[in-house]
Formats: C-alpha cells, structure tokens, sequence
C-alpha cells in the first residue's frame, strides 16, 4: 500500500534541509521501490504569514491523512512578539496533541568520525548509540491541578501535579520495550521510586510488563544516577525509557554528549505506528537561506520514518550508511567542520548521500 | 565566641577520614587561633548499633547545640534490611529535617592537577569551579498532596505535588544572592517556567530579589538547557540556584563532570548559618579501615565550614591551598591515582595537609 508522507518544512532553515531529505526519499521510491507520496503543508511561522495560524485546519487534517510526518523546523524573531498561542512553537505542540503523539524517541548517536566535538573524551563517547524514549503527552508539564494563588498565610504559592495512571505508563513502556527489542535487548527505566509515590507506580508498571517481555534485559535507576552516569559512561546504555519531565532534560543532555546537534534526528509517535520525525536542532534563522545548514539530522529523521513506521529497517540501515560514507569522505558541513575535511554546502551534502543510495 | 562543633562520624570510611578533618582542625586551632571546641556523636549505622536508632535522641541535641556539624557518611550493607525509618540514611534525613537545613550547597570543583580523572576534555573541565545551590526542604519531594489510588476509571494513578511559596524562594534565593556575591557575582536561576506555573512563581520571586542584588548579574535558564550547558561549557556557570528536584539532578550531574566524587564537599545549612558539612561520596563499606579512603573531600568540608559558617574565609583558602599543594607534590589515594605520580594513604594524605597548614 502506499504510504502518505506529510512535508512540513517550516521555518528558517527548514525548507532547505527538507529538500535534501524528499530527495533522499525521492531516491528510495525510485530505485528501491520504496512505496509512498509526498505531500506538503505550511507549519509555524510561514503558515502564520499565510493563514494568522501556526497550524491552520488544512494542515493538520492533511497531518491527520497522513502515514508519517517529516517536520523541517518552526520559529524565529520574525514572529517572537506574538501571544503565546500564536507562536510557530504552538503549531508544534497543537500537532503532537491532535495526533495523540505520546512516545517520543530521542536517539543519542556519535559517528566515531565526529568525536572530536565532542566535550566527552573519545574513548568515552565516540560510537555512542543510545535511544531515550520519553514519554510526551502526561506527566508534570500536563498535570491537573496547577496554579498560582495566595495561601492561608496571605502567601503567593504556585503548584503543578506530576500525574501518570497506569494505562499512560503501560503504553509508553510497550513502546519502549519493543524499541529495545529491535535494538540492544536491554531497557533502562528512570525514576525517582525513592521518593515519589508517582514513580513508584511507574516502576510498578515496568516491572510488570518486564514479565512479558521476558528476552529483554529491564533494569532501574534514578534520575540524579541516570544524570551522572550519562556523564560518566553514556555507553553503558542501549535504551531508556522515562516520563516527559526526567526524558526532557536527560535526552537533551544526552544530545549534547554528542557535540552535535546538527546530526540529532527525532520521533513522536502514536499507539498504531505513526510518527512525527524531525530532526532536534532548531531553525536556526541566522543561517537560514545560505545553503550551510547541516541537512543529515533531517535525513537520519527519513532514517527513523523508514525503521519506525515505514517498516523497512533495510533501507534505514543504508540512509544511515551513507552517512557514515559520506562523512568517511571527509565531508563536513560547517557545524562539524574539522582541519583538513572538506566544507559542504547543504545540496552537496544532500547530493552525496543521494548519490550513494542510488 | 568558641564555636562548637559536632563530628559525627558514621560508618564505613566515615570514621578514618573524619580523624583526618579532625587533624586539620586541631591545627588551625593550635597554629591559627582558630577558637573551636569538638564534641562527637554517633549517627547512622553505628548508632543503630548502639541505641537501636539511626539519630539517637543525644545526638539530636547535641547536634541542635552545635554551632556546626562535620558528618563523615553512613549506610552499608548491615542495615540494608532495615525498615525504611530505621536504616542509616534516615537519620541524616531526619537531621537536616529537625535543624531546617534548606539550602544544600554542592560545589563542582576540578583541580587542574586531576583533569585526566574527568570524561570530559581537559582543556572543557580543568579549573572548573561552580556552586550549584539546591533547595532542600520543599518542591515535589515534600509537597502535598500525594499518593496512589484507583481512578474514575479503576486505574490505579499516582501523583506527587510540586509546590513553593514565595517564602520558601525568597529564603533559598537570598541564600544564593550572598553566595554569588563571595565568589563570582553571577547567579543563574534554573527552572521550567515556559512550562510549569511553579517555575513561573520561582522565576518572579527571583527577579524582585535580583532588584535588592544590583551588584549581582542574574540570568535564568531552563532545566533541560542547564543539563545540556552543563556538559558542553561547564564553566560558564559560577553560581546555580534552583529547586530541590532539579538541583537534585544538576548538582549530581555537575559532581560528576569532575570525575573525582572524592574531592567534592557539600553543606547543607539554615537561616543562621548554622551547617552541615559532608563529602559528596557514600560511606564505602568494601574499603572501609583500610587506610585508602580519600580524605580531601571531608577535609575540603572543614574549607566550607570554615567559610560559610566559622567566617573565616582566610582559613578556608589555606586548607584549599593545602590541598593543591598536596595534588603539586603528586600525592594521590587510590580513587584519583595516575601513572607516575605517588600513592598516598588516608592518614598520608591527611599528614600532607596538616604539615601545610603548620
Ligand atoms: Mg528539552
Ligand atoms: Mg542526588
């Protein structure tokens, strides 16, 4: 059957960066019978330009029609001094929301050719190759209740609920277990069961689905440790799973043992297999037009879509190649530029990996 | 005034490295005019062996009548099958509890001469030097309600509350403003006020104190942008004040970007400036008595306590000193050993420092 891809290039170098990644997938369907359509729809600030709207109805039923979603890059100062729900960022967020969106995979990845930006000594982190799965649509961010208000003693007092029923947690936790199954067979559960009743639950919850799940290796730890030991030994893991809270701040510290965001992808996906991909850095709009932008995040996200919901590991295994070739020829584009490589501009980037897929 | 203070020496290496931070607290009152009287109490393990209670009555008192605490570490796998209230650790939760200590100081600290210990470059971490303050006494893990019950729909849910009111900000944020003001005069306040209405609160309350603090350069930044900033420049940073879950977290982050737990003090102190100071590392059963244990960090403990509540800021920088000159001669315990350097004993490393102190 043919698969419906969703283009939503957005903003600032996102347009740029999304077209080495159709032409990648262009490549795919031509010369590997790889069976889909392209579509595209306005998203953040360039829909809010079109329509006032940073996810205008159009847009998110074509999302709704769609089999996956490639998403380029939303926001900029152009439109900062909207009110919040008017902002590029809220076009992102409505869309997770609508689409049910609720496991979000943040894969920490280190080519060993680009250790050197790493802040990690080599040893330590080049081959890195962790996935953090977080979950993203309950948890603190979303608790009810919340607020701010003055208390008994005439006091300004704030508060919000870190939430979870075990359905939340049992969804994000088979998601997982079957991410570490195609994976390294081994699942790290973040919590903090010492002290609160919330992760106790969760461990619950893992502990319990871990009796199904009886080939995979499911061990815990807490957040402060699962904080060091990112630090210390990222290798250690192979996946982890955690709530939105902990996942965000321990996949974006995990991101950056890489020392290269600019090769991050992303997913978000659905309980049927549909995903939102994109890649972790921004769109970057001080660089946005000059054909410098680094287009591989974008296209390791054609990767995920490929492995996640297109089912074709094969082909996401050969995307994922052709990076390595391409940066074992020594080209860099300018985020990871280094002595004696050769700088790319974002097509002859794209261009390279497309040649070595055909 | 004298100034009492409380050695509590705990369990496993507890006792040998406190000998030593007793060693150089007898010199700086016999060879710097330091007026201190030491009394000793038991806690934790070998108070439970003693009285059946982790935090004996007496010690409580004593600890109550001390102007500061000196506290070794406690736990071990003898009281492992304790009930929760009676291993170990509760007696140190229990005693920053009754003395309201509510700013947790957890410095980063790298010695230049220990770079190579570090998963980080040399060139990121060496001469790292931050102070991360942590607020101890509320936030998520203290805040009602919370708990585990069925839901409408015979789930079974789980909920913590993350709450502060403005006078729990205002004390722990007043406590950050001084310290930033004896060390670098910047302070950076992390929260996730884009998102939670706690944070929100913190991030105001933060700012109306940053108008009594003009001499201090505030900023604020959000948690998952901290952890990242964190391993990509740590040294941007000089002073961090935050919430007790997120300070959690980045302070064991921090910790571990120096790769040498054994080197890293903390103190945890009240509106008086009352403290307790303790070595970031656990009590080590598996070396305890062997005369290996790393004393630096108690020593350099006695350096806070020196600072933050004896006022002597003079003494704190020779003991500081003292142990660079230490790390200049080549002297290592076991934890921090490197080729070509020489292998010292707890009680050789804690001699070292005593005859720099003379
Ligand atoms: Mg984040
Ligand atoms: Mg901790």
């Amino acid at each position: 059957m043919t698969a419906r891809i969703l283009v939503m290039p957005g903003d600032g170098v996102g347009p740029e960066i999304c077209r080495e990644a159709v032409r990648v997938l262009d490549t795919l369907a031509t010369d590997h019978g790889l069976d889909i359509m392209l579509e595209e729809a306005l998203v953040g600030g360039a829909a809010i330009d079109a329509t006032g709207d940073p996810l205008p109805e159009s847009s998110l039923e074509a999302a709704r029609a769609a089999d996956a979603v490639l998403f380029g890059a939303i926001g900029g100062p152009a439109w900062d001094d909207q009110p919040r729900d008017k902002r590029p960022e809220s076009g992102l967020l409505r869309l997770r929301a609508e689409l049910d969106l609720f496991a979000n995979l943040r894969p920490a990845i280190l080519y060993p050719q680009l250790a050197h930006v790493s802040a990690l000594k080599r040893d330590i982190v080049a081959g890195l190759d962790i996935m953090i799965v977080r979950e993203l649509t309950g948890g603190i961010y979303f608790g009810k209740p919340s607020g701010m208000h003055k208390n008994a003693n005439g006091k300004r007092e704030a508060f919000n609920t870190m939430r979870y029923d075990e359905g939340e947690i049992s969804r994000i936790g088979r998601a997982a277990f079957d991410i570490a199954r195609a994976r390294g067979g081994r699942l790290c559960s973040v919590d903090k069961a010492n002290v609160l009743d919330v992760s106790q639950l969760w461990r619950d919850v893992m502990n319990e689905l871990g009796r199904e799940y009886e080939d995979i290796e499911l061990t815990h730890m807490y957040v402060d440790n699962a904080a060091m030991q990112l630090v210390r030994a990222p290798k250690q893991f192979d996946t982890v799973v955690t709530s939105n809270l902990f996942g965000d701040v321990l996949s974006d510290a995990a991101a950056m043992l890489t020392g290269s965001i600019g090769m991050l992808p992303s997913a978000s996906m659905d309980a049927n297999g549909k995903g939102l991909y994109e890649p972790v850095h921004g769109s970057a709009p001080d660089i946005a037009g000059q054909d410098v932008a680094n287009p591989l995040a974008v296209i390791l996200s054609v990767a995920m879509m490929l492995r996640y919901t297109l089912k074709r590991p094969d082909l996401a295994k050969k995307v994922e190649n052709a990076v390595g070739y391409a940066l074992d020829r020594g080209l860099r584009t300018r985020d990871i530029m280094d002595d004696e490589k050769q700088i790319a501009s974002t097509q002859e980037m794209g261009g390279a990996i497309v040649d070595m897929l055909r």
